[in-house]
């Protein structure tokens, strides 16, 4: 008996995003079947023969299409992309912040008033497994500031008894636990005064970094060769910076952490001006507490020692920052700074640790808003204390408190209320309270 | 008798975009082709049983799956994602719009040229189901503006007798029915001058909206509290303002539509500059018809009348604006404005109607090019008035007719061609006649 | 005997993206099997006919469905989205070039550092088959500028005998080979100074495009229109210019190619002002090497000349540039430059030539790092020249050797390394060599 009939049928359309049920059904395979039928007579070895090679071909092919084939989620809301060795990957997301401030000054120096703080945009994806890049715009204040923009590349791994990833283009320098921290997670809407003037922030540069694990926790190591950032356009060649971190944990679990670190960066700043100031922890309104006004610097080097703990729930985080100017007019100078707070999750979510770059990231609370659940919610305080008097020099010294209540409705959904009490030298401004508020998603 | 046959094939790969054919075919299921194989004898019971039992746990595990498969659409253009309940959704997209223009004044004040009048890139989108957002950024004339950037809220729906949508961050008030029509679907390049003027826009501030089913149609409610906008660097504290908006349709079907709307905006500008200007109905070039110069008030109230009527490819719309303006120097100073204009599709289309916002939408021709068609063909024809003299203000009045002419090519590509004619009262500007072109995309 | 067994499977699901195995299995159709079933009486022929006709329904359903499903591809790194019939097609991707360079001239005028040369994203797509668009801005700088901002008709091929293109909006006037190949494939870090000079680079405007087989090889021809650019905000009416280029390869196959082309452009200048200047062929600093300074002109006609020919991984390129200045003050202005170079690879790839368009497009590396290769390996050298001194305007004299050796890592990451020698006539400038490097990707 000879199988006749027309291969009438369209077998698989759209090579592209598929899965297919190589199997003759999702339940049992062709193979089973034809084994069954074969076995009972319903069929005769030479038709179980041709019609288990159809099946066999078929299978090939699909293997071979379905390595291609791209997976798409939207986790978190979030659009990830990748094919299925993960040799390729592609996210789409962003971020957008609005916060709203009211001073308690007489209106006289500071500005009520709300400000879309951050609105970015980044795409990120890995290509050919070794290499990866972050292209990372924010659009704030009707301006572009390029945020991430770096090719990474992790191929050495196979070489390496350990981890190391060569990142360069534009990124953060590796100092501060809160500088690094992404501000979708810090604890306060803004960072601490002390970490804004001292933390360098993002140039353009070449780093390079590892981990690895100890005890029961881990441990992180960074440096990095950094040119000026992207707004340079003053004359003359540009300031560059060597810049070194290195973090330890001997506990790093889901609910439990402990974490030293600290972070030095040397400047050869070449003559051009300088210049540290800050608001008083908040970004509405352009009033500084501090200032140093502007100066030419020769060399600039500046340490931090950072330190944190997890214990479910509640968590402390603190940091102190040094910096030595070597000031044209002045010579040497001294500044520093540093701040403390406490964070407890009423709803008993953990801060979470991120102990390959000793930073925090993402907390996701444990019911959501929108699946029948109400959130996370956070309480928390912080003093921080800055001083940027030294010499001739008199940016001022100023004391922030500022509490905060963080309520998580989603993973990704986040409303912050702060309440921020200053205390400055400078007899030229008054030291205002603030009440400002946040609502934030990143996607 | 026993099974007992490898588990040779891999069942089911990349979970994540896919369908699964959980049935023993996509024609009839496992389960039915095991009954009539049984029923006939061509399998035993315990085969029969088996089998079904491989097919029942994989239809449990493929079902699992796909509640986290990500449907993809490029309908119309836009790249859309969604999961299975749509909980999770986003959309990238953008409009492209590209405008040339020629001014018959001798050459003296309005330049001719051509403009890039909107680079628009967005994403937007649904997580949690109940929490949603946009970002939407036009990068035209090689500038930032941000345009939409909000998150909403519409969870209150399991609690609420009605729909409630409160929104924040950056988004355009409630106010006028042109204002509030997207770029992409009003009828005249530009919208007219009294709605440019008075109109508030977008601004950084906190909305909340309503509507329902009434009669043949509907209604809908908004109101909202907003700060000055992203671009306010003045010193002081920002101005703020309320705003309300009301509609009512009692007609509301695909091809009749009877449209009546207000609203009202009342802004503290406290001291702060004010200005009123308007080009003449044309983008290019920067010389405006009308122009009060800028002066420092401290209250504004605005509030406009809109109405519009379809029937059939015929539609009628036109709106009335009066502002008050509480002028430091000046006093208290009347402005307003109005336009009224007709349209109709040569090739049977009508304008189509959102019932739940009280505006227009996109209107999606009957035959298109590239599929064989020739596109929709529309004309129509505004008149428009602008009165800014008051009291010592002569900001001056100004009239445009403008004739126009709109080709859909497809749901997604318009051309648009204006001739607008211009009657203004300032001595110092001639009156041009105008002709202008559009070419534009959304995607 | 009669059929009556429950529905109870959900048959399909997700019907966006997908595939569905249409017949029984992947290996043999429902029809197949039931054919063999009945063929052998393991089931009667009603029941065969019955099954049979779900199963035809079904494919009816599928095949409907199908139309619509998007294939999701990161080929590259790029994410490619299309339907079936690739009517609907989108990509969205990017680019990031980070640069450092350093200038042999005793830290005077030119200023070491780095800069993030492009950051760039982009959408393009298709609608409706013959419809096409791009979006494309770069932030570099923390700036915005618009790249390509067009929408292109390609629905004329049905009525016409060859193909034709036409686009309107903002994109590369056609002139100049190493203009108008992307940034992503020239050779060396920067087109040559005369190229920078002279060729026109993007404005708003129409084009119209063809191309065709010939001998070996191809042809091109397009012609535009342009107003000024999306920059314009001058005062007065914009220039606007006709532009022609016709390109000829009577040899163009993957290793061997044999180009000549040549373009012109006429632009009516209107008595704006008009200024030629460039860097020496490094983007970091902003000192010109050739400056004519500023001054009005009515008119401005500039042609050149280009050829290129590939001889295995061996290739040649070189242009001549003539521009005819028609100033207010000078009356007729004479300038002109030039470029050639030769570049070989020395892993055997060859450049790759775009006949359609008469320019160069990406050159895949044989073998790639991350899958175990080690990427291709290119030298070439540039001898560049230009003249702006004409009459009484004294721009200046510049002659430009470059050295450069660019490693190919992976098809879309690439790392460049130039030395170029600078020798130029203004005396109020040294003449540096520069040593500069770049890496990149796009995606």
């Amino acid at each position: 008996m000879k199988l006749n009939f027309k291969q009438t049928l369209p077998v698989l359309v759209s090579a592209g995003i598929t899965v297919f049920s190589t199997s003759a059904s999702a339940g049992f395979s062709n193979e089973q079947l034809l084994s069954v039928l074969l076995g009972n007579g319903a069929i005769t070895q030479q038709q179980h023969d041709e019609l288990l090679g159809m099946t066999k071909d078929e299978e090939k092919k699909a293997e071979d299409m379905s390595a291609n084939d791209i997976k798409v989620t939207l986790n978190n809301g979030s659009l990830k992309l990748k094919n299925k060795d993960e040799s390729f990957k592609m996210q789409i997301g962003g971020r957008i912040m609005v916060d709203a401030a009211s001073f308690d000054d007489g209106g006289n120096q500071y500005d009520d008033g709300t400000e879309l703080r951050r609105a970015r945009l980044f795409v990120k994806g890995t290509v050919w497994r070794d290499w990866h890049y972050k292209a990372q715009y924010d659009f704030a204040g009707d301006a572009v500031h390029i945020k991430d923009a770096w090719i990474k590349y992790t191929g050495f791994n196979d070489m390496l008894e350990f981890p190391l990833e060569v990142t360069f283009g534009n990124f953060k320098e590796v100092f501060s636990m809160e500088a690094l921290t992404s501000s979708k997670y810090i604890t306060f809407m803004e960072r601490s005064m002390a970490t804004e003037v001292f933390a360098p922030g993002r140039n353009i540069g070449l780093g390079f970094n590892t981990y690895g694990q100890v005890m029961d926790g881990g441990w992180s190591a960074a440096m990095g060769y950094f040119g000026h950032g992207i707004d340079d356009d003053d004359d003359g060649d540009e300031s560059y910076g060597y810049v070194g971190r290195a973090t330890f944990a001997p506990i790093a679990s889901k609910t439990r952490v402990l974490h030293v670190g600290g972070a030095v960066e040397h400047r050869k700043w070449k003559g051009r001006n300088y210049r540290l100031r800050a608001r008083p922890e908040t970004h509405i309104g352009n009033t500084r507490i501090v200032d140093t006004g502007l100066g030419a610097v020769d060399d600039v080097t500046t340490w931090n020692f950072d330190t944190a703990a997890v214990y479910g729930p509640f968590s402390v985080q603190g940091e102190y920052f040094h910096q030595n100017v070597d000031s044209v007019a002045e010579g040497d100078l001294d500044f520093d700074g540093w701040y403390a707070y406490a964070s407890y999750f009423l709803t008993g979510e953990s801060r979470v640790y991120d102990v390959k770059h000793g930073l925090f990231k993402r907390t996701k609370p444990n019911s959501i808003v929108g699946k029948g659940g109400y959130g996370a919610w956070e309480v928390a305080a912080r003093y921080s204390a800055i001083n940027l008097n030294d010499g001739a020099i008199k940016g001022g010294r100023a004391q922030n408190m500022t509490i905060g209540v963080n309520w998580y409705a989603t993973p990704s959904i986040r409303f912050m209320g702060n309440y921020v009490m200053t205390d400055a030298s400078r007899s030229d401004k008054e030291d205002p309270n603030i009440f400002q508020l946040r609502g934030q998603i990143d996607f």
